[in-house]
C-alpha cells in the first residue's frame, strides 16, 4: 500500500526513539480470553509505538477492581510491545484501588467513557485522598467537570493529567491553569487535529473545525498526543466495523506528514510522543528501541484490512523500520514479532525520591 | 401571639446593631406593579432588619438586563429598610450587566434557581473578566458546579461568596478551599441550620440530618446567615401558600433561642448578620438602627396570619423593638413605617481604594 511513490520530490529517513501512546484503547480489555490486547500491541510496535499504556475507556471492559485488572493481566501473555495498564475510579472503589497501585500505571478517573459517572466531588476526592501521592491520575473531564477535577487536584496539591482534550475551551482553561502555576498536563487525540465534525458530522467525538483550530494555536499548551478511542469511536460511529486496532498505523504518518507540511517540527512530534509521555508518567526509557520514518515521499494511501478515514488521502510519511530490545520487529509494512518481547512496565518507579521530569531528553537524530 | 410567656424563667434583653440579610428572596421582583417588595422590606425591619440584599432567585423575576432591573427599581419607591438589587447572569449578557455595575450590589450567578443554568466554564468566565474586580460575585452553585466557580475565581484572583449552602461535601470543600487560601465566603439559610428532609420530606431543598449536622460542625466556615428563599420554598412544597414575607420573622427568634439553648453565642448570631455582611459586602453601616431582642422567656408560637413553620413550637426570644433611621419603626410586634426611610445603599464603594473587611466590628451591647 505505499509504492504509489512520487519519485519528483526529495526524501530522507529520520529516526526517532520508540514512541509511547499514553491513552490506548483495548475494546476487549477485561473481557475473559479476548485477542484485543495483542493486536492492539501488534499494530502498535509495527506503527512505530515500543509502549502503551492501556486506559480503560469502555464502558464493559473497565478496570474498576482486582478481578478485572487479573483478568487483563491474563489477556495479556502475548505483548508486541511493552505496556502497562490503569484503573478506574468509581463513586465507590476508592480503597480497593489503593490495593493495586503496585501494578498499575495510573489512576483514571472517567466522566465520559463510562456510565456512572463519578461527578460527585466527595467521590473524587477520596480517590485523591487515597491514591499513592506519587503515582499518576488521568481523567477525560470536560466543561464544568474539568474545572471541577482542576480544583480538587489544586487543593490537594496533585498532577493530574487531561487525556482527549477536544474543545476550545477546555485547551483554554488549561492553559490558563498552566499560567497560574497548577500542576495540569494533558494530551490530544491525533484524529482531533486532523479530522472534525465537518468531515464526519455522524461523530460528535471529533472537534468543531474552530475548536481543531484553537487546538492547533494552543499546540504550547499540550504536552502529548495520543491515539485514545476516538479512531474507534469514529469507525463506529461512521457504521465501518471497529476493529481493535483502527487509528494507530494512521498516527505517525499524519503527523509526520504534518511535519512536511510545515505544520509541526519533528522535535514537536518527538516532544509530544517520546519525552514528554516518560517524564509525566515516569515511564522506563527504551534505548534497544527506535523507529524509522522516511519523509517527503508523497502517496495516495490504498485500502487495507484495517478501515481507516485516511484511504484516497495524500500522505508524505511513511514507518520504514521500528526496532524494539533492540531486534527489527517491523520493516516496509511487515511485522516480525512473536509477542514474546513486551512486557509489563513502569508500574513502580524507577526512582521513587524525584518526581523531576527527564533532565536532558534524548535528541532526534534526523540525518 | 407573645402572650403565652412562661414567668417562670429569669429573661434578658439585648441590643444588637441592624441587621443584614444577604440574600432576600422577593417573588414578584421584576413583575410591573408588584407589592412583593414593600411587603418584604416591611416584614424584615419589623424583624431586625434595617438592609436587605435582594437576590434573583426566581426563575420569571430574574434581573438578567437593564429593563427588568430598572421595573425593580420602579417597585422599590416604597421601601421600610435599606436595600439593594443584584443583576443576574446568564450564558449571554456579561457585556450587558457591565453597563449595570453602578446600580446594583453584586453579580449573582445562578447555577439552581434559574431555568437555562449557566453551565459552561466560558460563560462563566467572561463574566469574571467583565465584571468589576472590586464589586461583589455571588453564586448558588453546588457540588461539582460549586468546585468549577471555586476554581475559575481562583484562577481569575476574584472573591466569590456562595450562597446557601446546604450539603456535607459543599460546606467541606468551601472549607478546604478557604485553608488552601482560595477567596471564598459563604452563608447558610437559616431554616436550613433548624429543618431537615425528616421533619418536611417533600421539600428536598432542605437538609438531610447527616447534612445538618455537617454545618453546625463548619460552623466556623460560615460567614454569614441568610433568610433566602428557603422559607418560601418549603412554604410552597408543603402547600401552604407561601407568600412573599414567609420565614423573615422567624430567624431573629430561632437563631437567638438557638443562643439561650447554648449551640450559638450572640456574638456568632452579630457576627453573621451584621459584622460579616457589612465586610463581606462592602455595605456602609447603620449606627441609626437597632435591634433588641429579650431571651429567656420561654412560649409556643400561635398561628398568625403567615405560615411559619414555628407555629407550636417553643421559643425563648423575641424581637421587642427595631429602630431604623433613629426611629423606633417596630414595638412589642406593631410596626410603625410609612416606608419612606429606606432607600438604595451601598451599589457604589465608599472607599475604592480599600477592599479589606472593616477594622474593628462593632461590639453587641448585651447588658
Ligand atoms: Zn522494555
Ligand atoms: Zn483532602
Ligand atoms: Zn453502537
Ligand atoms: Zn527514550
Ligand atoms: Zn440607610
Ligand atoms: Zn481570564
Ligand atoms: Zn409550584
Ligand atoms: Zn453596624
Amino acid at each position: 500500500d505505499v509504492d504509489t511513490v512520487d519519485y519528483q520530490t526529495s526524501h530522507r529517513t529520520i529516526t526517532l526513539p520508540g514512541l509511547v501512546n499514553i491513552a490506548a484503547f483495548v475494546p476487549g480489555l477485561a473481557k475473559e480470553g479476548s485477542k484485543d490486547f495483542e493486536r492492539v500491541t501488534k499494530e502498535s510496535i509495527a506503527s512505530g509505538f515500543s509502549m502503551i499504556r492501556v486506559l480503560p475507556l469502555g464502558v464493559e471492559n473497565s478496570l474498576t477492581d482486582a478481578k478485572a485488572l487479573q483478568t487483563a493481566q491474563a489477556n495479556s501473555k502475548k505483548a508486541h510491545c511493552d505496556f502497562n495498564f490503569s484503573v478506574a475510579a468509581t463513586s465507590t472503589n476508592a480503597q480497593q484501588l489503593g490495593q493495586l497501585t503496585t501494578q498499575v500505571g495510573s489512576l483514571f478517573i472517567p466522566f465520559n467513557h463510562l456510565s456512572g459517572n463519578i461527578n460527585k466531588v466527595a467521590a473524587v476526592t477520596s480517590h485523591f485522598e487515597i491514591w499513592p501521592a506519587q503515582k499518576p491520575i488521568m481523567t477525560d473531564a470536560k466543561t464544568t467537570d474539568l474545572a471541577s477535577i482542576l480544583l480538587l487536584a489544586s487543593l490537594h496539591n496533585r498532577n493530574v493529567h487531561v487525556t482527549s482534550v477536544t474543545t476550545k475551551d477546555d485547551i483554554r482553561l488549561i492553559a490558563l491553569s498552566k499560567e497560574k502555576g497548577l500542576k495540569v498536563t494533558c494530551d490530544v487525540a491525533v484524529y482531533t487535529l486532523f479530522f472534525t465534525q465537518e468531515d464526519y458530522p455522524e461523530c460528535t467525538s471529533l472537534p468543531t473545525v474552530k475548536d481543531q483550530k484553537a487546538l492547533w494555536e494552543n499546540l504550547a499548551s499540550i504536552d502529548c498526543f495520543s491515539v485514545g478511542s476516538l479512531p474507534y469511536q469514529l469507525a463506529h460511529d461512521t457504521k465501518n466495523g471497529p476493529c481493535p486496532s483502527v487509528g494507530i498505523v494512521d498516527s505517525l504518518p499524519l503527523l509526520i506528514t504534518a511535519v512536511c507540511d510545515g505544520l509541526l517540527t519533528i522535535e514537536d512530534v518527538k516532544l509530544r510522543l517520546h519525552d514528554n509521555p516518560k517524564a509525566i508518567f515516569e515511564l522506563h526509557d527504551q534505548p534497544l528501541s527506535s523507529v524509522e520514518v522516511e519523509m517527503d515521499r508523497s502517496y495516495v494511501l490504498q485500502p487495507f484490512e484495517v478501515w481507516s478515514p485516511l484511504v484516497g488521502r495524500k500522505l508524505k510519511a511513511t514507518v520504514k523500520r521500528v526496532t524494539f530490545e533492540n531486534t527489527t520487529v517491523t520493516l516496509d509494512g511487515r511485522v516480525n514479532s512473536d509477542g514474546t518481547l513486551g512486557s509489563q512496565a513502569s508500574v513502580t518507579f524507577h526512582n521513587p525520591v524525584s518526581n523531576a521530569p527527564a533532565a536532558a531528553p534524548e535528541p532526534s537524530r534526523a540525518p
